[in-house]
């Protein structure tokens, strides 16, 4: 870690960085979080982030990558209601090296802003599924930033060894306003309640013996 | 290298990325060009990727992610008219992690074409000053790209240790048609002939014995 005090925080909108940006904040960063839009369905994530950023009192900065729906169409269900979203895992909804592409403009953000720091939301059960969010992954590209930008950068998911059941736990305890996250890989009035995300939420609200204040379709 | 013969080629419209592309084509790779929009003032370059697209035979896969000029915007001249460009390299032409930013799009796009290899046109003349240019980074990032999609994926810069006009003569005997592409960081009728990408196209010009086709404002 360095002694730079800012950080960028990759913001989904989600439950898993929202909890990311309040420890930051609680660590004493500055932060300055970072939302995209990539052509998912579920635009509600991206008013989710907005609220979360006025909780902590800041905004977040919304870049428009909605142009790459153009390659991930091709492969996942997150942006393509063509192909259809199971309530486990399928590959179907990896939106390929997604978390890079988010990084590596996490990346550029925070050298103008000029923050040594990267966080974003990636944990211990996300990691058997999804490779970019293993530490091997972000510690790799933090090496590439580096060299790349020439600059002390850090990049780092400070719950890469937590089950999200324990990051709810961390939430509750960090006053995260989970109820105005937004998990749902749909866009529907309420959360749809059966997809992969959606059961994820309920079974770590569930095992995290919090209440879930969650309205569900389903 | 991979037994796979497909590649992304990231194809900015200038000669350094039109002789790459020649180059895998030559090589009996199938090419998959990829194109970006990045708020760049030099609109033309998107143009000149098209033409040279169609000299392969092919279509270049236009990425708009001119959003990232709200980024780019606070330190970089190729987005930002308000900061003076210069005939010679000054830390305002650097673009924050831009070759990052297009190689991970370009690996997403890879994985969804079955493309084992992803090649850009970093060489020799850039790459004291530019550090994703440089080999070390490159190298890099590609283990974050194995890492992160698990697969195959080999990142490469095949004239990183050749010079700007050694390119050219390569590009010569490719019969890359240098006089299609464009250098120029401005979007003027003809190149500016001043700015710092002009000043070296035609020293790799006159530097590899070519005649310069470009028509310059001065």
């Amino acid at each position: 870690m360095s002694a730079n005090k800012k950080c960028v925080v990759v913001l989904s909108g989600g439950p898993d960085s929202a909890i990311v940006a309040y420890w930051a904040k609680n660590q004493g960063y500055q932060v300055y979080p970072l939302t995209f839009k990539y052509g998912q369905i579920a635009a509600k994530e991206t008013l989710a982030a907005q609220k979360i950023a006025e909780n902590l009192s800041t905004n977040t900065k919304i870049i428009d990558l909605s142009a790459l729906k153009d390659i991930f169409n091709q492969t996942t269900a997150l942006v393509n209601r063509n192909i259809p979203l199971t309530s486990e895992f399928t590959p179907t909804i990896i939106v390929p090296f997604r978390n890079a592409i988010f990084l590596s403009v996490a990346v550029a953000y925070a050298t103008t802003v000029e923050a040594d720091n990267i966080f974003y939301g990636a944990h211990g059960s996300d990691e058997p599924f999804f490779p970019d969010s293993r530490r091997e992954f972000y510690e790799a590209f933090e090496k590439a930033a580096r060299l790349g930008t020439e600059q002390n950068i850090n990049i780092h998911a400070p719950y890469s060894d937590k089950k999200k059941f324990e990051l709810f736990k961390i939430g509750a305890t960090l006053n995260v306003p989970l109820e105005i996250t937004w998990s749902c890989y749909l866009d529907g009035e309420k959360h749809c309640g059966l997809c992969e995300s959606c059961v994820n939420r309920k079974k770590a609200f569930y095992e995290s013996n919090i209440a879930d204040p969650t309205e569900y379709e389903n």
